[in-house]
C-alpha cells in the first residue's frame, strides 16, 4: 500500500489514525516517522522479549506506547506533533524499562501506568525548555522519567528491583577486554543496536536495522556505523569485556551517529569528522555515566546519547536542521 | 482591620511597611500574600520549636527572613515583588534549616547569616533564569542555597553537623509499612504540612492551615487534599513507616497540589486529573532523592515539590497562570 | 614592542596570527586578553611542572591550548572570539589537567586530544545556552568534558587513573587547621593563585600575577584580594589543613573575586560587599563539591567559581558588564 493511501485512511478512519500514531511512536526511537518501521520494532521487541523469557518487558512496551500516546491527546497536544509519533517514542522506552529492571508485580503496572502518563507529560516539559536553542529533546523525557521511577524504587517496599544495582562506590577498571573473533565483534556490533530498547539480542537489532532501512537506508547506515565506531572506541579504551559484548557501550553512540549525522543535509568531510568525534565521544560519556551513577545503582540509559547529542548540535554551525532529527514538540 | 487601611498604614510608616513585607515572606512559602498568614506561620514555628526543645529554629526563621529582605532592599530589587514578600520566602526557609541540620555554635549563625543573605541573591539569579518558560523560581533558591551549606558543612570543623546523615549507599527498602489508625493517619496528616517549614508536629501543621484558609479557603482545600494524596500514594507504593509517619512523604506533595491546583483558572476534570497525577508523582520524586541523596547525606528539602511543580507547569497547556502560584521576582 | 604595531603583524602573518591567538588563550583564564600575558603564564606552567618533575603537564597545556583553537578554526567560528583567545581557555585546562589525574600513558595522549577538541564544540554549546541569561560560559567547558574524561577513565582500561580518589562517602571533617605563621599563610595565598591553573607552586602563582599585572593591576589586585579572602574564609570556616595550605580552597575564590569584581564599573561600597559575599560564598560552594564529588572520586575543578559566578552576575543589578569578563563566545 503506498503511503498516500495509507495517509488517507488514517486521517478518515479514527481507530487507524490512532494505531498509525502509535506505530510511529515506536519507529520515532530511531528517528524514524513511519508506521511500519513502528510494527517491524514492536515485533523485534517481542522477539527478543520471548527469547530472554520475559514477555513483560514487551507487553510494557505496548502498555507505555498506547498511554502515552492517549496522555497526550487527553492533554490536547499539537495535533501535527501528535501524529508523526512524538509523544509515543519515551513512553514505549518507560515501557521497556520499568518491567526489565523491577520484579513483574500488581504495583509494577501502576507504577509503569503512572511512568508512561509523566513521561508526556515531561515531553512537553523538556520541549518547552530547550526550543529556545534549537535542539530536540529526543529521548531525554524517558531518561527523566524512568531515573525518578527506579530511584524511588529503592524506597519502596511495594516495589522490588530486580535487575539493577547494587548501589556501589566506583573503582578503577581491572585488566581484561572482550574477545575478539568474528562471531563475538558481529554479535556486539547487533546488541549495540536493540540496546537502543534495552534488548540484549542480535536478531532483534538485526530486525530494528530492517525496520529503519525500510523507511532510509541513510538512516540504517548511520546506525550500523555508529554500532561500528561505538565497538571500536570501546575497545581501544578498555571498557570491560561484558558490557562490551553486551552492547552497553555501543547503543549511545548508534543513536549519536543517526541523529548528528543525519542533521547534516551534505556529508563534507568536515561533517563526517564531526560527527565520528560527537560518535567516539558518546562512547566516554557512557563510561562516565557508567561511573558517576554506580553510587546510586541505576542505569544510564540512553543520557549519554542525548548529552552528547544536545553538546553537539547547541553549536549550530553549518548544521541544516534535518527535520526527521529535530522534532519539534509543542503544545497549543 | 479591614485590607485598605492596612496598605495605607504600611504605605506611610517605614518601619511598619518593613516588617509587613516580612511577614508576607512567611506566608509566601505557602503562596499566600497575607501579613497575618505570615504572623500566625512564625507564630506556630515558634510553638514546633518550642515544642522540639529547640528555639533556635524560631529564631532562626525570623533572622533569615529579615537578613533575606534586607538583603533585597540593598540590592535595589524590584519594590512591587519585594512588598509581596517574594525574598523573604527563601530566606526564612534558609533560617529554619540551618539550626535544625547544623549545631548550634556561633559559627552556625553566621553561616545562617551569610546563606540568608546568598538567597536573595539566588532569587534574583533563578528568578532570570526560569522567567523565559513562564515558570516561578518558587523554593528553588532556598534549596540550592541549603544544599550548599549543608554538603560545605561536611567540609567544615568549625560547623558540625546535628542531625542529618551519615552519608550512606542506597539500599533496597525493607518491610513494615506505618501502622494504620485514626491517630497515626490525622497525625501525619498534619505533619505532611508542618514539614513544609522542616517542623515535625500535628498543631504547627493545623495552625499553617488555619493562617492558609485566613486569606484563601481554596488554598487550604488544595494543602489538605495534597497532603491526603501524599499519604495515601506513600501507603500504596510503600514508603518507609517512620518517614511517612513524620510527614517525610507529604510535605512535598502539598506543595505541587497547591501550585498545580491554584494554577488552574477553572477546575475542569480534565484538571483535576493533571493535578492528581502531578501530587501522586511528586512522592515518587520525594522517594527518588530520598534514594539519590543518600549517599550524600543530606536531605531533598522541598525540592520533589520544585521539580514536579517544573515538569507540571512547564507544558503550559490550558494553565491560565494564577497571579499567587506564579511569583514573577525580576530586578530592576 | 606597542599593541598597536603587534595587532598589524599579526593580522598580516597568518602564523604569527595564530600563536597571537593561541597566547591569549592563556591569557583568558584570568580575563587577560594579551599575547604576553598568556606566554608568561605557559612559562609559569613549565616552571611549576618541571618543578613537580612531570613536564607532560605543561607538553599537555601546549597541546590543549593549539588543539582546541585548531578546531575552532575548522569550524568556523566566530573570527573575532577567535582571535581574543575564547577557544583556547578551555583546551588548555584541560591539556593541563588530563596529564595531572591519570598516568602518561599513549592513550592518556589519545585522551587528551579527544578531550581538547570537544572542550572547543563545549564551549560553542555552552555560549549558545547561557547568551540569553547575559551571562559568560568561562571554564565551564573545561569543566564539563573533563569531568567526563575522568569519570569515563574510571571505567576504561587503557586509562589507568594518577592522583585522584579513590571514590568514598563524604565525613564529617575531624579536627585540626592550617599553622599559621606568615611562610604557611604566603606560601598558601600563592597557591591559590596557581592552582588556578592546578599547579601547587608559590613561584607559579607569583608569576601568574605578574602575567595578569602587565595587562592591568586592576585585575592582579582583584586576584590578589580574592586569594586573601579566599585563605581567609578557608580559616574561618575550619577547612581541612593540606587543603587550606595547597591552594585548593583558595582558587575558586581568586576567579569569582576577579569576575564580579571586573564586572563593575565603580567600585561602590555596595559593589565591594557584593563580591566579597561572592568570594566568601565561594569557598563554602568549594567545600560543598568537595562532599559531593567524593564518592565519584574526581576534583570540582573550577566549577565552584563558575557557579558562583553565575549565581552573582544572573541578578545583573546595576553590574555594567566589563567587556573582560564577559567574554561572548558566538558561532557564525
Amino acid at each position: 500500500m503506498d503511503s498516500k493511501r495509507w495517509d488517507d485512511l488514517t486521517s478518515k478512519n479514527g481507530m487507524l489514525g490512532y494505531l498509525d500514531m502509535n506505530l510511529r511512536g515506536a519507529g520515532q526511537v530511531f528517528f524514524q516517522n513511519n508506521p511500519w518501521t513502528g510494527l517491524i520494532i514492536l515485533a523485534a521487541i517481542f522477539w527478543g522479549a520471548r527469547a530472554a523469557g520475559d514477555l513483560n518487558v514487551a507487553f510494557g512496551a505496548v502498555v507505555g506506547l498506547f498511554v502515552s500516546t492517549t496522555t497526550a491527546i487527553l492533554l490536547n497536544v499539537d495535533r501535527a506533533s501528535l501524529r508523526q509519533g512524538l509523544f509515543g517514542l519515551n513512553g514505549v522506552l518507560v515501557g521497556v524499562a520499568v518491567p526489565i529492571f523491577l520484579h513483574p508485580h500488581p504495583m509494577m503496572w501502576a507504577y509503569l501506568l503512572l511512568g508512561a502518563a509523566v513521561s508526556t507529560v515531561a515531553t512537553l516539559a523538556v520541549a518547552n525548555v530547550v526550543k529556545s536553542w534549537g535542539i530536540p529533546g529526543s529521548t531525554a523525557p524517558f531518561v527523566f522519567t524512568t531515573w525518578v521511577l527506579l530511584l524511588g524504587a529503592y524506597s519502596f517496599t511495594h516495589l522490588p528491583i530486580a535487575t539493577m544495582g547494587p548501589p556501589a562506590l566506583p573503582a578503577a577498571a581491572g585488566a581484561g577486554g572482550m574477545t575478539l573473533s568474528l562471531h563475538t565483534v558481529l554479535s556486539s556490533l547487533g546488541k549495540n543496536i536493540s540496546q537502543v530498547y534495552l534488548i540484549e539480542n542480535f536478531w532483534t537489532g538485526v530486525l530494528f536495522i530492517v525496520a529503519i532501512a525500510i523507511n532510509s537506508i541513510r538512516s540504517a547506515g548511520f546506525a550500523v556505523i555508529g554500532s561500528v565506531i561505538g565497538l571500536g572506541a570501546a575497545l581501544v579504551f578498555g571498557a570491560g569485556a561484558g558490557a562490551t559484548a553486551s552492547g552497553l557501550y555501543g547503543f549511545s553512540a548508534v543513536l549519536t551517529a543517526m541523529a548528528v549525522g543525519l542533521a547534516f543535509e551534505k556529508l563534507s568531510l568536515r561533517a563526517v569528522l564531526y560527527a565520528v568525534l560527537a560518535t567516539v565521544f558518546t562512547v566516554v560519556v557512557q563510561a562516565a555515566f557508567n561511573t558517576a551513577l554506580s553510587p546510586l545503582g541505576i542505569p544510564p540509559l540512553t543520557f549519554p546519547y542525548v548529552l552528547t547529542m544536545w553538546l553537539f548540535l547547541l553549536p549550530g554551525i553549518d548544521l541544516m536542521p534535518h527535520p526527521k532529527a529535530s522534532p519539534v514538540v509543542s503544545s497549543h
